[in-house]
């Protein structure tokens, strides 16, 4: 709220919980805040039924068009399940992908899937280095992006089967923004940098090394001076902007996961990577050296939010650009 | 050579490239080094058949009796197949290990596989538990180690198959040394080690995390304060001292490499972690709460290494103690 004056929120949870927030501000900032009160908060445990609802109150709340975008400190499961759901998925895109960005030398790097699919089939992984090209390209601004999928050594034929059948599959695949695969990366490279500027790897690999990276950086004495990585992650393949940030989110974690997701609802994010999607193979265009969003097929669903209500007052702060 | 005035050299590989590390020591340090010739150097790539020949000569070195320890900085796998037929496999270990230390905030985080097993079965990762818990214990003098499974949260249930398949196993398996399995651990116990001592992985996802936090710990400018974890792997379940230091290995590296194995082998560590293997599920020994090792059943091979001949001058200078 300080950081961001153009910032609305709407708090969807326990009232209790949102007084506390609400204490904490001045009186011109409460004028941008408002309360959809549900009986409990969303909690990181995917056991946890009640607090599944409490992340569909959120969803409808950005299909009734009092919100733009959802942020969620809450089960991962719950919220990508709750927006597939609640948004629907992108036809072409066989897996929602998670998606971190993380600071390294020479700018930011994309690491995905980080919790999404936990066993993906090669071809989700090859539908994700589509996904994080794009995103990479519209979200952070990385020209031709150079994408890489995450291995035990850099030399082809290493890795576990998964590796050894998708690396393959990406060298034919083409992909959006100029992008192009430079084949198997290492564990360095996810933190350096220096050879790709997006990471794929199937969302249980992304996780532990999303949370290990952190870890290290605590243990190091905070992270680099290239940091203000957002620490949360974006959710790719569902109509509709959401961020994920992790259960042990600090207040900070929260703020940077909100900032990331106003960055990407201004931005058009969701909607410039769909964009993209039908470069997937198996989609109606294949075009692979396409830096522009290629025009849109008809046979292709709208992917543009339901039209917007005006009866709740944080829908009205801002209008995003609309595709003509 | 500087840091350890007991320790003698034998190298393995190309005189030239011998002649380059005796150039850089002083008269009384040549005294300690011995170079056995080969036409090439041990290289990262697997796909090198001649490089092989290097580490196998290593090996051979160990079974003759002039060296004590194998420390390389080769292929991780010609390495440990190298191993495995020079020293044989003990018995009861399904797969050998590759354990790595990292530095944490209480102590040293025991953090295995890191490569030697890309896709184990989850009797695999029990087995593995079992030889981290021993190794903490033996190596770095963790008491009563406690033992987690790497996953993407910590509530039972979380993670892929292999996981959720893996952790009642180990809620259920007998654990050497006082250990203890702790459940389901995240990524930042791997950096943090605050909730286990030894995280438990497959080798595909240790040996990614594992440069991961280095390459955080380079862009974060240095590891930690509570640093000096070794930059290389132990391995564990062939019958020898073997170290492998990675491709991409600097002169410290290597050195802490070198450091590490004679640390392992003057503390007899890979005959007493082999000591608790009978605690293995299918096992003769299912003691649970035995922290002294157990008798050794007559039926398990030996692991002593053959008879040590005096042929070589570095076989002499020290002599380890032998169980009686």
């Amino acid at each position: 709220m300080r950081a961001d004056p153009d910032l609305h929120l709407l708090l969807v949870g326990p009232v209790e919980a949102a007084a506390g927030v609400i204490d904490a501000l001045t009186p011109a900032q409460r004028t941008r805040i408002t309360v959809r009160a549900t009986r409990t908060a969303a909690g990181p445990a995917d056991h946890a039924p009640r607090a599944d609802s409490t992340v569909r109150a959120a969803v409808s709340a950005v299909r009734d068009g009092a919100a733009d975008a959802l942020v969620s400190a809450g089960s991962t499961g719950a919220t990508v399940s709750a927006a597939a759901l609640g948004f629907g998925r992108w036809a072409d895109v066989r897996r929602p992908a998670l998606v971190a960005t993380l600071p390294a030398v020479s700018g930011p790097v994309v690491l995905l899937d980080v919790g999404g699919s936990l066993e993906p089939r090669p071809a989700t992984l090859v539908g994700h280095a589509v996904l994080g090209a794009a995103y990479a390209a519209v979200a952070h601004a990385v020209a031709a992006p150079r994408v890489g999928l995450l291995s035990v050594g850099t030399e082809a034929g290493k890795g576990d089967r998964p590796r050894r059948t998708a690396d393959p599959l990406l060298a034919a695949a083409p992909l959006p923004c100029g992008a192009r695969y430079v084949g198997l990366v290492e564990g360095y490279d996810v933190a350096l940098g220096v050879r790709a500027d997006v990471v794929v790897t199937d969302g249980f690999t992304g996780n532990v090394l999303l949370k290990a990276i952190e870890g290290a950086y605590a243990m190091a004495g905070g992270p680099p001076a290239s940091g203000g990585a957002p620490r949360a992650a974006a959710l790719l393949g569902v109509a509709g902007t959401v961020v994920v940030c992790h259960g042990a989110a600090t207040p900070d974690d929260v703020a940077s996961g909100i900032a990331l997701a106003a960055h990407l609802w201004r931005r058009r994010a969701t909607d410039r990577v769909r964009e993209q999607i039908p470069l997937l193979p198996g989609g109606d265009n294949t075009d692979q050296d396409a830096v522009d969003p290629p025009a849109r097929s008809a046979g292709l669903p709208a992917v543009d939010p339901p039209a917007r209500s005006a009866a709740h007052p944080a829908a009205e702060h801002r209008e995003p650009e609309r595709r003509p």
